[in-house]
């Protein structure tokens, strides 16, 4: 069985809403469609409904949208589920992302990368660098994240699997970047507007080849059988996702 | 050193034509941009550059696109990332597949559970089942996908992580497959039509809640830093992902 | 000069704030950007300044968005002018329409077969038709609209260049509405759902040919110079347009 | 009754084929589903089957897509029909346009503004220029259309009701064509990549208030009752739109 434990969490659902909550004992839920007393989900299974709500484990995605504190503007999940496949991590990778921001895709790198993997991460930002650490302790399934409170143009190691890059102005540190990467390992970068592709494309020289630049669009349907159609609005652009592979020299 | 080893795989490029190909010793490759002797590429790191080509590290992207062997409609890769995540695949995750086509999408999940992990999939075509086993020797990283000649139907264990269906009439086998999952785990349902898609709503009763249905497109970007521009056509519409909860009784 | 006359409206803008009123003389205008006395106004040329405020010549979208009095889901400008030329309307055409709603398309209809032309609308509701016709007497440019309180199904006329139908279900209503039309002329349909369009395709048979279902989805920009970018949502579908053309027996 | 006349243009469709053909006594035609007489259709109603075909009245979008000779990329349909009414075109009309290309908006723009209205046209390469006027001749409703074979720069009247701009490098001729416009008329303005949008809204400068950038999609649904689904790819980008209003000084 797969049983709601205590101190766990759970995503309770009633209609359109969702609420991500620490399940504790002697305390109670209370939402717009009633109130609900954990200690009564304590050892029962997960996909159990009580009163108007139903209660069910939460995912990475549901963690990311609704547990995870944000600071910054996050890497969607969309995003991120595409950027984890690009970068091709793997059980056993090694990662090292500039930006950490309120580390939601360092928490998807965590997963991707397994027990054995390696994600190093760079923050500027104390706040940020504070919140993500918060985060990525309550929410990283494994201990694989070195989170550093730092420039990455100060870091100094070799041969990683794949590099990703969410700074403003991330054309100052790709050929940083490049050199803490091997072969023709992967290299990501997130940006949202057209000047900054355009300054991107321009600093991504011999040492990188195979440009691929690209932006998802998710579009949701209504799930009433009897009137079936695409929700209205499409979330379209959060941003562009740019990725080369490094070439040597 | 990340070398290029005799007889591995390898990506080649060369303006937008894609090769891939296996480095045998003693052969050569003949493109649109000239001809190569293998035996020069061994040894030396992905991402060296010879003659007008350039030779990369294949990722699994590369494999699925360019390696496999298809004879059916295959998940593309952008809906398979979502995939992955969705059904909250990680280390250890126990899968069951009905429809494993060319098996695509099953080496996407045998990635995704890595070392640990188990995918069991379906197939009842034997012309596909026998194409799908050899797609998977070839190129699945670990021994975890359990691949079968038969109906889902006739399956019969329990409490998997998650479950997915790509097959023409999901609604006959979703109460079936609801069998075999765990607690709130997600299944993932595959369609190409507006008629499926009300057909599989219907289907999804009361065993089932939160229901999501989606679309994703992806725009590509031309690269040439002094026209910036999406490319002319999106891939837009390759099938609708459904994407239901487990509820208990 | 194309100034601004008593009595006559204008569209006001304020940063994004967009207002469409009547220039009365001796009244006065208060919105976000502070006030103004529409007398300061009367006799200036359109494109006008004064003080926060911009003051513009209302277009036909301007009057459909801002200014028409809605009472049901319009049919929006991107998908009006599209009808509009799917049509082939043009000066002197002569359409009917089946559910005039609020009266917007009407209003288009009625601008593209101009002065020579015919627009003839019915609408059940007489709520809406009421409104209707209040939206049409203040904005219709040219006395070209034939506004009915009543049902299409009693209509009796012939050799009509086009046809439109917007109700809930069009297919109770094609074989009536094809005669109506003449020769190969083009009939528009407008739906939300999936459902519908199965519904609508079944009752085109061998009365109609060349069928064409399409959605028309439209993406605005930010307009800040150093950060050009795609607006983060997309109006994607609002419904979708059926265009069938009529075959003779 | 709307009768095929000699001479007269006609729309044949054959499944997925369409031809654009005029209707000649004596000759006859041959299409993938087999050859017909042209003289079996003179005088027979448009929206005859004869043989595998079906006879359409062309409608302007069968004229600009299947009839017109295009040496230069077009504006396609639906980015026409938007500009037509974004512009505010409307009977009576008057228009500049500067880049006539092959003349496919410029038949849309002569529509537009009908027997009253005008179009003045400016193309400067000599070849683009003969090309359009024989499709303005061919195929433009009305005499409204006055193609001028130079640069717009060059012109000198004022008072348009808007205007429009498809050159290589908008921005240096916007202040020019400012001056031909009247009160807030509506500047249109077509580009294909981000690199323009940017220039262009850098001269966009105080003559001009509330831009509005934008592009649209159009996706196609496939139409057979059961199998309703979206055609796989959208053509997605074909130019962007920028749309300023004149302001006054």
């Amino acid at each position: 069985m797969n049983a709601i434990a205590e101190n766990s969490y759970v995503l309770i659902v009633y209609k359109d809403k969702r609420y991500f909550k620490k399940v504790e004992a002697g305390k109670s839920f209370h939402g717009t469609g009633g109130a609900i007393n954990y200690s009564d989900l304590i050892g029962t299974e997960y996909g159990v409904k009580r009163g108007n709500y139903e209660f069910y484990e939460p995912t990475l995605e549901d963690i990311i949208m609704y547990g995870l504190r944000r600071e910054t503007q996050i890497v969607y999940p969309r995003e991120a589920y595409h950027i984890c496949f690009k970068l091709n991590l793997k059980n056993g990778s090694r990662i090292c992302e500039a930006g950490g921001g309120s580390g939601a895709l360092t928490c998807m790198f965590s997963r991707m990368v397994g027990p054995e993997g390696k994600v190093v991460t760079f923050e500027k930002e104390e706040r940020h660098y504070k919140n993500a650490r918060k985060n990525i302790e309550r929410f990283a399934e494994w201990d694989n994240v070195d989170l550093r409170h730092g420039d990455i143009i100060d870091f100094d190691e070799k041969d990683f699997d794949a590099a990703f890059i969410d700074v403003r102005e991330p054309w100052l540190i790709i050929e940083k970047v490049r050199g803490f990467m091997r072969g023709s390992a992967y290299l990501g970068i997130i940006v949202p507007t057209a000047n900054q592709i355009i300054e991107t494309l321009k600093a991504l020289n011999e040492g990188f080849g195979d440009i691929e630049v690209l932006e998802l669009m998710l579009r949701r349907y209504k799930t009433i059988t009897e009137r079936v159609r695409p929700e209205d609005r499409i979330v379209a652009h959060t941003r562009i996702l740019i990725f080369p592979r490094r070439l040597g020299n």
